[in-house]
């Protein structure tokens, strides 16, 4: 085998600063990652929300060895594989009466790209061949890609490419019920206001040009843990229905699980006619993303082309459906998604139980092990810190000194102000863990209060 | 562990075609692929040109297996792993006087897509943000998400898209000697209206918008293992140096060794600023693409950011790195350049001479073990094919029934016209393989010539 011990890191590689470096892991295990200099993290964010099962699950690594003994890799212009049939059959089957197909691709930028395309191909397969338009929302996040990014109203994310992208998304408001809920306003006008406001707006461009609308179901990176207000979704679903657009709810940070159910609209009370998932899916084990459709957007493709014309060289990828099969069958199989909503409700108690009299915190969201703490200079106006004290990655790296992971975020406000943290612990994490991660976070806090004054 | 043991397809599946099956392989070794029903193929293409080292190779699986029980998954916003690193020196250090770094990425379609956003933080952080236009090549291929689609010439890929690419990308003639050299035109000429022709473009879209030109070196699905004609490269690079645009060499397909020199633009003289690699960099094992740029191009973002703004998630995934480096690894060990380099000459001399009596074979080409066979219905005028009749797949599918897979391709002449087959051995392959492949291939050629007449 090739020696991989590496003495620190290579010059050869991009990293994403050219000037800072990260740490290098040595190892992970369960909950924990141990850095080369002995360090040792308990990981509450699990990557950007990854890792779901724990690291270095003795069960995915048998299973990922056989599968690379049997077979590793096809394509699928002619073949597949048993873990690609038998992953999509374990997803789709339960939810068989309204979900029909799922495509798998490798990572959460490529799953929502299928999405735009699906979309598009549907409507020309139907013969209304000017749907191609979309609607997003402002700071959203939906990808790296050119059609994601895109399709992110997230404006530090789209820096410096603003000229580059494509001129066939649009944008509403968030809704953001924190930042965002006109004073004196109940929740039910906010999310009417919301519901008007995309109603103008698909009406601005047209219905028969508008294909899709995109929305992340609890909103993720670029706002921090972030569900909506009650009753926004089955807004949304009738204003879709009404003008015949496409409803796609981006799941690849809050699904697979990660909000208690494995879809998260599930809680939403609606169904969406495209669902993005990836990250929980396969718990990083191998790069696995899907793209999901109801049975709507498959008669749509059979009116027309019959196929779907979004090819990829690892599509199917066996090793990658293989990770995807085992994770999910853990996760059926030890119930954690009862751990999800049971330690989930003991995280989001905890953190407002101990974090909320902090003067810096402005809200504190989230569902199922997914929660954001959002920090502002002042709680009533609400006014985000000077966006270039990073006071997000700021608190990160505190804790992360303390040796607990969370995960950061910047723009939160605004796309360019606001700052949160976000905790998206493992679905195996325990309440002691729990209390470590959450006595941690209120440490840190205090302690960046106490450097402010 | 989940069964994995499937009967048959899953209803719930997204195929690529909602009409036709795939074929179900049970399992893979060396140059064969087994399906379920006990078919025994020899792989002449690794899918599209993908598995390089053979099918589940003992060395990489146990390589594998370690990296799973050390560490699966860790995030590059903070830490990165020792496998990555090492893949990094691995790559770059035997060029260190020309190139700086690499940035690791899943798919193809990623790595070309962070090639464009890389020229463009490229000339932003150097001040020139008018530069956001790209030239690519008709009947070019380069990717299935947005910004890899928009520099996508080729027109039946495009389909039904052509209303959401991107108006950032313009395009060029392909360098295409056997269809597109004008008659009583020599090489040379030939590749000076070229250049002429991608001076003309810059100059009318305005040197100072124009960030880079997308080629690949040796145009792989799309047209069929078509190399340049001799100068052509020499040419592209001085032109694009005069008007300081960028050259971004697509080696996704046709680099990583496939053509017997790790890039494939050693063979030109000439060094791009941005080169992708993908499919054979880890013979499929774990989806894994890179980005690779010069030290001008470092350079250029020290300017500025200081950063490359274009984080995915699984960007330097530690599965990923770890199976390119084991990969990389054994060719290096192994000699496998060799092998492809003089098994190519072979393969290439065998095709020559046995299929070119052919009367529907208009075309042979290739470089390494990267090979086209182009059909016409008439030598002479070089007509294609109806389209309709996919001849392409027709012969592929003759030669498959024969127990041999190729990569077949339509479109091959202007985009929905022309068809050919791709020949893309593992570098393993020996000449008993070859002789094997090509005769399979001859009688092909030969029940399709019978049976037209």
């Amino acid at each position: 085998m090739v020696e991989t011990k590496v003495e620190g890191l290579s010059p050869f590689m991009m990293h994403r600063s050219l000037i800072e470096s990260p740490h290098l892991v040595e190892s992970a295990n369960g909950s924990y990652l141990k850095l080369t200099n002995g360090k040792k993290i308990l990981d509450a964010c699990g990557g950007a929300a990854v890792v779901s099962i724990g690291h270095c699950n003795e069960r995915v690594i048998k299973a990922l060895t056989k599968q690379l003994e049997t077979v590793h890799y096809v394509h699928t212009l002619d073949y597949s594989t048993q873990p690609a049939e038998a992953l999509a059959t374990m997803i789709i089957e339960p939810y068989k009466e309204h979900l029909a197909k799922a495509y798998f691709a490798n990572s959460g930028s490529e799953a929502n790209e299928a999405a735009f395309k699906l979309a598009l191909q549907y409507f020309h397969d139907k013969g209304l061949t000017t749907k191609t338009q979309f609607i997003s929302r402002n700071q959203s996040y939906h990808g790296n890609c050119l059609g994601g990014l895109s399709a992110s109203g997230h404006v530090s994310r789209k820096r410096p490419f603003t000229k580059y992208v494509s001129p066939n998304f649009h944008f509403v408001s968030p809704a953001n019920e924190y930042r965002y809920k006109p004073e004196y306003t109940s929740v039910e006008e906010y999310v009417a206001l919301l519901g008007d406001e995309l109603e103008n707006k698909i009406l601005e461009l047209g219905p028969e040009n508008v294909a899709a609308f995109i929305a992340e179901t609890v909103v993720g990176a670029s706002t921090g843990g972030l569900p909506a207000p009650k009753g926004y979704f089955k807004l949304i679903r009738k204003i879709c229905d009404k003008y015949n657009v496409l409803l796609i709810l981006d799941e690849i940070m809050c699904g697979s699980g990660r909000t208690g159910t494995f879809f998260a609209w599930e809680q939403e009370g609606i169904i969406p006619d495209i669902t993005t998932c990836g990250k929980a899916i396969a718990s990083g084990y191998s790069p696995l993303s899907a793209c999901i459709c109801t049975h709507k957007v498959v008669d749509g493709l059979l009116e027309g082309s019959c196929a779907f014309n979004n090819g990829h060289t690892y599509q199917s990828h066996p090793l990658s459906c293989r990770a995807g099969l085992e994770v999910l069958g853990i996760i059926k199989e030890e119930n954690l998604l009862e751990n999800v909503t049971e330690m989930g409700k003991y995280l989001g108690s905890m953190l407002n139980k101990r974090l909320r009299n902090f003067k810096c915190v402005g809200d504190i969201r989230g569902r199922g092990l997914f929660w954001g703490i959002e920090f502002v200079q002042d709680q009533t106006t609400k006014k985000p810190f000077d966006s270039s004290l990073h006071v997000g990655a700021l608190i990160q790296r505190y804790i992360w000194e303390s040796n607990v992971a969370v995960y950061p975020g910047g723009g939160t406000a605004n796309g360019v102000e606001g700052d949160h943290v976000l905790i998206a612990p493992m679905y195996i994490v325990t309440k002691e863990e729990i209390d470590i991660i959450v006595s941690t976070v209120e440490q840190c806090i205090k302690r960046f209060e106490d450097e402010q004054s």
